[in-house]
């Protein structure tokens, strides 16, 4: 593979350099960790906290976990959830457990779903679509949030270490359902330790997320330093990627705007509608893009190759410049992005129908 | 029984008429009930929500359950428990199944005790504290709330149905761990009902709680009306005492001059302490008392023989003519309830270790 130094205007941009000064993250440097993939490489993943715990425990074959939750809502998952199954099998692949927890109890509290119908639909679509997204099944363990009483727990005892004002100045708002799932989830972050507690070995874990779920790892953050005495929980480090562009040009994919984000699945119809109406980096006339080439920073239709579709540095990197100089075009952009999320979904759909019958095999987490 | 109308100043205080007047209770009337128990033929019982549904229920030997909960926070509880006791046994009497949950969840969430902590409190002394107060266990449903998953759903799902601000109107302040325990009351409050949800006949309940605690009784009729599309709950009815007198005078016992309250159990030497401190109605001087007789209202020893001691209104009614005429002496009327605590303790801590054997017979709930 061709090494090339900050390809595809791929290094940080400036309001993510702010997010990681304004949030005391560590800039995620992908030599920090082996074999880093496309996401890592190619500076999607932009930041973390406490990864030098995780590279070391990769480094010297320790136990340690990635963890990650299921929203149960709706029959259909954001595109972007690709990248956060690839972070999981990467972590896997480097020795990782991975913890996948089915998030029932924050459907209801936050959405209404009842959670017998998140379970159906967890076990009909979400878990089915991870595992055709390339997630381990048997390095993987399942469970719902309404079976696991030892998480309910946590979040009862956890209550009382955060303030009503503190978590106004974590979340900016703190509604019931709100501080319930909150409260959950650092239980769930933290479930996976607690056969380690009284080891003198610890296991540290590693939660992928986007900027705007920092919110739960600070605060699980410091209810690990409030519990010490009774825990010594290792606190979570995290890992932050950038968000899926909105095909429109938006900073992130909107639900308001269906046509601005892809879903899993997607038919070829819409898939062609939406990749066509999408804002591109294209001139206006062709005279104008052969003379000055494409703005690829401006480019959706690239970003999504970049983030997703296009595996090969050096297949990038040729497409980048052959955009760049206005030899290709962005109606040819777009027809390439159309033929690679076709061939994506066709394989896709193949692996998800495998996946559902590998389900039944699964042997959920019981309590 | 000698019927006595408005017998030793037991009408309603002002300060009760106000509080049904504000909460909008209505006002309680032993008449409406079968076989009024002590506290409701002295008043101490005052007010209550929905008490149609209750005596319909028991006047056509209809289903319907009274509960309460156990904070398993310490070894000892206070004396005043023997109230909800006899209320829970009252109900019992009349035709109620009684459902008692150890809130063992609320107890970590708001006092930071443990869950297996609590539970091992609740089973070495507090549920034998309630068989020795007189519930009957073989009419009783007993549970952890740290088994009962269903509660915990129902919190996750009511979590939506109240906003913030909400809880600071019913509440005076939203921490999270008394919103998650408050949720949790209402799953517990409406739990028994979860069986009935989809037969003709509804199973209406009664709660027995001090004024003190009618937020959750508020909470959770809220809580009905908002989920009646989903459940159609009976909104729950509820049943309120005075509260017991603190000795010195004040409304209430106060956890902080532990001399003000008496505890179950309480040995001899602190029974006498703590009753021949208490503020009573005698006056100055002999003189003055034999003239003037004792100002019964003020008495707090009179009170605590009102509402726990003597059972027998005509022996009660001569204690008050005595006293009021200032023929008994308030060292007298101190001693009459030393002897009668003694008594009660020794009794108590006999049935008490009877009790603690009976606790292994008792089949929780499973869930």
């Amino acid at each position: 593979m061709t090494k090339i130094i900050d390809p595809w205007g791929a290094g940080i941009p400036e309001e993510y350099s702010k997010i990681i000064k304004d949030f005391g993250l560590e800039t995620f440097n992908e030599k920090q960790f082996p074999n880093p993939n496309r996401l890592m490489r190619r500076k999607i993943i932009f930041a973390g906290r406490d990864l030098t715990q995780i590279s070391e425990a990769m480094k010297n074959n320790k136990k340690f976990y990635v963890l990650s939750g299921i929203m149960p809502t709706a029959d259909k998952v954001h595109f972007g959830t690709k990248m956060v199954v690839e972070q999981i099998r990467y972590f896997q692949e480097q020795g990782a457990t991975a913890y996948i927890l089915v998030a029932d109890l924050e459907a209801e509290a936050t959405r209404g779903i009842p959670v017998e119908e998140g379970k159906r639909r967890a076990l009909n679509f979400h878990i089915p679509t991870y595992i055709a997204l390339g997630l381990d099944p048997k390095k993987t363990r399942f469970y719902f949030q309404s079976e696991n009483i030892t998480v309910m727990k946590l979040a009862y005892e956890f209550a009382n270490k955060i303030t009503l004002n503190e978590f106004k100045a974590i979340y900016g708002n703190a509604d019931p359902s709100r501080i319930m799932s909150a409260l959950t989830q650092a239980g769930d972050i933290l479930y996976p330790q607690l056969l380690f507690l009284n080891k003198k070995e610890k296991m540290p874990g590693i939660i992928p997320v986007g900027i705007d779920q920092d919110p739960h790892i600070r605060l699980t953050r410091d209810i690990v330093a409030r519990t010490k005495s009774r825990y010594g929980f290792v606190p979570p480090a995290s890992i932050y990627h950038k968000f899926m562009p909105s095909l429109d040009g938006d900073v992130k994919m909107s639900k308001s705007k269906p046509d601005s984000g892809l879903d899993l699945p997607e038919d070829p119809a819409s898939i062609k509608r939406k990749i066509n109406r999408a804002v591109t980096g294209g001139r206006v006339t062709l005279e104008e893009h052969r003379r000055l080439g494409a703005e690829v920073e401006k480019d959706m239709v690239f970003e999504l190759l970049k983030q997703h579709l296009v595996e090969d540095d050096s297949e990038l990197d040729r497409i980048y410049k052959d955009y760049k100089s206005g030899k290709m075009l962005s109606g040819e952009i777009k027809q390439l992005a159309i033929d690679k999320l076709n061939l994506f979904m066709e394989d896709f759909n193949k692996k998800f129908e495998k996946a559902k019958k590998e389900v039944d095999n699964i042997e959920f987490l019981k309590f």
